[in-house]
């Protein structure tokens, strides 16, 4: 196996995935979605069924207990709403982290158990969707450019140097991102990104909102509206 | 919640704690322990017995499913005897990693589920027993001086400098954390380092000799044996 790719379902990690199938083939390449109690269950089927399209392996796991003692309004314990802003707009608390959406530490979780299956499958890489609008105003310090080079650093030196970190779009904008998956014809049909678990996208909450400005911007409706 | 000790119910671990509880109170320091699947399931209950005799509360994750791809011989899954050397006579692979008793990242995902946890809860800091014996001649290379420095740089970046990641042997050997272990009265003879599940340490595993070494540096005798 050459390389794992994190796919939570959503844009950026499906198109992520349609990169990494392109470049090494489907038999080289092992998905690995994570459960972590999030509302949006939805996605973990999106995943499923984009897996499926291009023909890889999927592991899943379940996070849930690590996330036990956060309030994140993401997560199905919390008693918080989610905000029905893009990320941008939302609130800050002291440490400039928005208000109930950060899931704590999450992509670093991930990619920390991405590294530990990719060496035990003899990977070489870990592909994962972080881009620039997540990092916009360091609103998720573990989707920064910073911190992508940073985990990169650590998973390559505590894997033995042998296990890189790549992040294609962590100079892109999600616009950006959709173009690319147009072109290689990503099923976008199939992914999933609204943050509560309706039957169809709110079109209120942050992702959705980010989510059809990136389709527009392409002058492309999204398939799921 | 001041600070989160990664706490394997061994030696190294069991002094962090006592450090940790030393300095910010037994009501400030939450331990995590991690089960992954290891021959070694007395350590669980020895980290259990630890954190019970310092009166610190203590969560519990089973991380056996990320470790399914693995055939290290410290897993129960594998079908591998664990090797009768100390660490640093082991037989290396390619890569420079000790054939067989290397898990895959093991110290970089306890640490990100430690941060995700450590964030949930308020604390500033993450102790864990990283030391030098363990990093000699990069056997793991997640115990490294060079990847403490990377995983604490990511960690402090991704939490949005939130969380500090605190090696205090990162640069001593077994010897040095046993005298200081003794110095603060850690219960040494609650803790259990031997590689096999067996009824008492079985004297022979690269572990019980790194062990039993660094008690008779101190001139005292390890008191399981």
């Amino acid at each position: 196996m050459k390389a794992l790719v994190l796919l939570s379902g959503g844009l950026d990690s499906s198109t992520c995935l349609g990169l990494a199938v392109k470049k090494y083939g489907a038999e080289e390449v092992v998905a690995l979605s994570v459960y972590y109690g999030q509302k949006h269950e939805k996605e973990i089927q999106a995943a499923t069924a984009i897996a499926e399209y291009y023909g890889v392996k999927k592991i899943d796991l379940d996070f849930t207990p690590i996330f036990e003692q956060s309030n994140c309004s993401l997560l199905k314990r919390s008693s918080l709403n989610i905000p029905k802003e893009s990320y941008a707009e939302q609130l800050k608390d002291n440490a400039g982290l928005p208000v109930n959406t950060y899931v704590p530490y999450r992509n670093g979780l991930f990619l920390s158990a991405a590294a530990s299956i990719a060496l035990s499958l003899g990977c070489e890489f870990i592909y994962y969707g972080a881009h620039a609008d997540d990092a916009a105003g360091s609103a998720y310090p573990d989707t920064s450019n910073e911190f992508n080079q940073k985990i990169s650093d650590a998973i390559w030196i505590g894997s033995g140097k042998q296990i890189k970190v790549e992040a294609p779009f962590v100079n892109m904008t999600k616009a950006d991102i959709v173009k690319i998956g147009l072109d290689i014809h990503v099923p976008y049909e199939l992914t999933w990104s609204c943050y509560e678990g309706g039957e169809k996208p709110c079109g209120k909450c942050g992702t959705c909102i980010d989510r059809a400005r990136a389709f527009e911007m392409n002058g492309v409706k999204d398939p799921l509206l």
